[in-house]
């Protein structure tokens, strides 16, 4: 299975740097001032890259949440008890939940995969079994996965990205649920950037001061009796990872692999493309984040991957939610490349100075 | 007129606390942490508070592009030549422009008023003839309206706003075309902000530094010439404004009496927001402001008018582009609030710590 890892990440692409310059080109041959529709515009060229097609369509669209429970969830690191993860996935399915709104709103459709969830589900439409186990060990007392464990979820993930591009999906969205996930996400945060655990964790769901202080030292407690290594990311992932974390960087890794275009929802989604770009730097040419959320890892973790968020509106829900809202703004920068008339055709006449 | 508009702007009641509260109520019973769609929420509350209906529906969207022209413009403040507004227009008429594809991306329909334009247009779909005058007179030389004419482009604006309400439109956003209309722009900002010219002043459409050094300076001698008083903003709109601005603030002041949300474009439209905010400050409580524009004016306007924006994508089209997109985010959050179930409702826990 780790060959065929090497072999995935060996065979990633760049995105089309022609393409790029072409877009570039149609750009300024439209009838509106030069660069003027700012991001939209390096969303449109970065889609074509990516793409591989002047005239890319953002038709069919995924959101796909990874699902699992968390072992340190009984050190109280989180102010939701553990069987919400089983309970969110069943309003995944039902429609009922944030994600599922704001998919509607961006014409994107949801799948929701688990990973781990600690609870046997009923299969439904929608719904994706792929369960690696019960939910992670408590990593403050031993390794969270086993290193098999870390590259199943990988490799489950990549496989999710491949069926999708089967079946024509032209850009996708990352999403977690996972009651405790914040506590890994700050543990990968902190090893693989090297920043200190307590600059790098926050109140997830809404913890107390005290709360978080805990989580810090539970964080601290855990990297000290693991020692992940960091130049072996699949190391730190097993280690103090999740599985759902281990999907999505999975997931990032095949959609690179196959030329989709993948939107980084938040914290958690942002600390597996972490993972995944650790893997392959080349893999962040195919990333888009989509919004800073509040908690104070994320920031970090941009700057570290290089990426400019779209939105800041102070969302801090997870579930794929930010990527929703990202894609439609991508959406409407690939409008604009198809749909902005040249001067020559709207028969404007250009700037003279 | 003078005395219907002041009718008009005693008229303005605040948007419902009750309704904000009560908002604020079924947005704490989602299955949800507490606040996690950050400003999502904050757009709901507050559209439920000006729709006066805690299950608002943002079914008819309207972005209302008002345009004229500028006799400054002959001073040489602008990259593009003077009969580009009009063949703008046209542009936005046949659905080419980037309005045309945003608006659709936003599912808003696209009206244009005919403010001032310097040619006579022909009648058509989507269309308002509602000229003044073939363009405002050059504000370097002499007032660029009369205080009459600005007044009738304000009474102009708010009927707009009237014959929206009778339409059952339920939220709209501001837009401009006008070649040249960021000079009365920076020089309404100046004024009414007390903030030095070139500081409010930047590249609109792309002109260059000395370009921008020679605008400061038309700027500047305009208001030693009209001497526009700060306490009146009507004199202020008159003496350095122009008529789609008129229309603009006009339109804002109509959209608040008829308790209609108005989404602010870029820098023109904020321009315009002063304007009606200065007649009556009641008024900012409609506002939502779209985006940050890249004009250096802007995020001073924002400041002013106590507004935050929704996106910063580094646009300086004008058009009503921004405001197209920031009805796309403000209808997300609407629709959180009437599709999010509750804790009950989804049968998931709520936080114990």
């Amino acid at each position: 299975m780790m060959k065929q890892l090497e072999e995935f990440l060996a065979a990633i692409e760049p995105p089309s740097p022609e393409l790029f310059e072409k877009a570039r080109e149609r750009l300024d041959s439209m009838a509106i001032p030069r660069g003027s529709l700012g991001r939209l515009e390096e969303c449109a060229q970065r889609i074509v890259a990516i793409a591989g097609t002047m005239e890319p369509e953002l038709t069919k669209k995924t959101i796909v949440v990874f699902a699992a429970d968390h072992g340190v969830v009984e050190e109280g690191v989180s102010a939701f008890p553990r069987d919400v993860t089983r309970q969110m996935v069943a309003n995944f399915i039902r429609g009922g939940a944030g994600i599922n709104v704001l998919a509607r709103h961006a014409r994107a459709q949801v799948m929701v995969v688990d990973m781990g969830v600690d609870a046997d589900l009923e299969p439904c439409e929608g719904l994706l079994l792929k369960k690696i186990a019960h939910g992670t060990k408590n990593m403050r007392r031993e390794p969270a996965m086993s290193r098999e464990e870390a590259l199943q979820g990988i490799m489950t993930g990549a496989e999710v990205a491949a069926d999708l591009k089967a079946q024509q999906v032209t850009i996708v969205g990352t999403g977690d649920m996972g009651i405790g996930n914040t506590t890994p996400s700050s543990a990968i945060t902190a090893v693989l950037t090297g920043q200190p655990v307590e600059s790098v964790t926050g109140r997830g769901t809404g913890i107390s001061d005290t709360g978080v202080t805990a989580k810090i030292q539970v964080i601290e407690e855990a990297i000290q009796l693991n020692q992940p290594d960091p130049a072996d990311p699949l190391d730190v992932l097993a280690k103090v990872g999740g599985f759902e974390i281990a999907g999505i960087a999975g997931f990032i890794v095949g959609a690179a692999l196959h030329r989709i275009p993948v939107v980084i929802d938040g914290f958690i989604s942002s600390a597996a493309a972490l993972v995944a770009v650790a893997l392959n730097p080349r893999i962040r040419d195919y990333l888009f984040a989509a919004h800073r959320s509040v908690e104070p890892g994320h920031s970090i973790l941009l700057q570290w991957l290089q990426l400019h968020p779209l939105l800041d509106l102070s969302l801090r829900l997870g579930e794929g939610t930010g990527a929703a809202l990202g894609i439609s703004v991508i959406d409407a920068g690939v409008q604009v490349l198809r749909g902005v008339l040249t001067f020559e055709e709207a028969g404007v006449r250009k700037a003279v100075r």
